[in-house]
């Protein structure tokens, strides 16, 4: 394949052989994902490498899923606005720009873009990739398990190696109700308009169990409504607790 | 080039050829943004394509870059939560999930993650970009401007086209303080650590300028921090005034 229908072939992989990723492989990916934009260049955010079976079981209990602990490679992004913070400390100049509303946002588009960076490297390089908004499930337990300083925050976990399943494309939304010009075009009859969507969704089997297919996604979107998670819906103090003035 | 020596090879670009994006390649990059994972496949989020000449002279002024007005292309990605609301409503299920800031910061991270998507797709394809955080710099008028209605916020613009530049690779913070094995480590003396890439920035000629050089990344760090953008600072407020309760 070209690059671009490795692309056009992204799935989520969440079982692994067991096989590790070589070094010098690890090293490329490492160096593509630090290559990708930062904002304004101030690269508010780091990566946190799980190479500890211990702890990447304590993960895999966050996250509530037992694969995670057998995942060849597991980084962690986070907002990392403490580095900066410190730099500026060391010059008498950190003022509350440093752990600010926008430091925060910008540190969080970062972590993102380098997380998504290491991805297509990884799958450019035929290997599987999965993210992990799960780490979020227990935010203040994730921060506690990785040391995590005030002005820091986990954003997404990576898993990538060599697959072991190979699942079927993951229909997407039509990009009409999805991309538009010039301005938001909102609809009043989605049921209807992502009916062919609902049927395409209702044939795929999804990679957490492949003994059964999915809901058709309108009523995906319904179970996540009525499935709240408590300890996610704090994001926003979580956030505060780390020093964040959002 | 192979695609990693492509990824390797990222920089941003800020002046472009006047030639538009061939219409099958533009579709191309739709196609692999739209492959992009999403959390829980939601896709909470959209994007906004800017043909309107106006309409992009106005988010130039918003940005303050006045080059934004002469970009071939330029897609704005959006946390999109109000269609899956939508799709909710019409089932009458439409809980405070919707709106809730586990849903708002998983589609910030679905928006950066397609938006990194597009950028690699472009780079692999010979196109030049930008990230445009600075669409963030007035987010109520950038709401405003592209229609947005409630439970959306815009996060971050692409620009990308032809490049008509050919800037330096911009340097980066030695890896070793940016990513940790299994637990976060802080440093006391990051203007002592950081003296060689320091160095190397200051040899470095930002692509805003390309008749003078930047300031050692220290130094920019204490500029950012001095140089309090009020309405930015302010984004905590916005998102919560599109009705998310973060």
């Amino acid at each position: 394949m070209n690059p671009i229908e490795t692309l056009l072939d992204h799935k989520t992989i969440r079982e692994f052989k067991p096989e590790p990723v070589p070094a010098e492989l690890l090293q490329t990916l490492i160096d593509v994902s630090k290559r990708t934009a930062s904002s304004q260049g101030l690269q508010a955010y780091s990566v946190i490498r799980i190479t500890d079976p211990e702890l990447k079981s304590a993960i895999s209990k966050v996250a509530s899923q037992e694969y995670i602990a057998r995942m060849p490679e597991l980084f962690i992004f986070i907002v990392d606005a403490y580095r900066n913070y410190c730099i500026g400390e060391e010059q008498h100049n950190a003022t509350d720009v440093a752990y600010g509303g926008d430091t925060f946002f910008q540190g969080w588009t970062d972590a993102c873009l380098a997380a998504q960076s290491l991805v297509v490297a990884a799958e450019l390089n035929g290997l599987g990739t999965v993210f992990l908004g799960s780490i979020l499930n227990d935010a203040p337990k994730t921060i506690e398990l990785l040391g995590l300083p005030k002005y820091t925050f986990p954003v997404v976990g990576v898993g990538f190696g060599v697959p072991n399943v190979e699942p079927q494309l993951k229909p997407r939304i039509p990009t009409e109700y999805t991309l538009f010009e010039n301005k938001y075009v909102a609809h009043e009859d989605y049921m209807e308009l992502l009916k062919d969507y609902d049927a395409e969704m209702a044939e795929y089997y999804d990679t957490r169990n492949m003994n059964r297919k999915v809901d058709c996604f309108t009523k995906q979107v319904v179970t996540r409504f009525n499935n709240r998670r408590d300890v996610r819906e704090q994001i926003g103090d979580q956030i505060r607790a780390q020093g964040f003035t959002i």
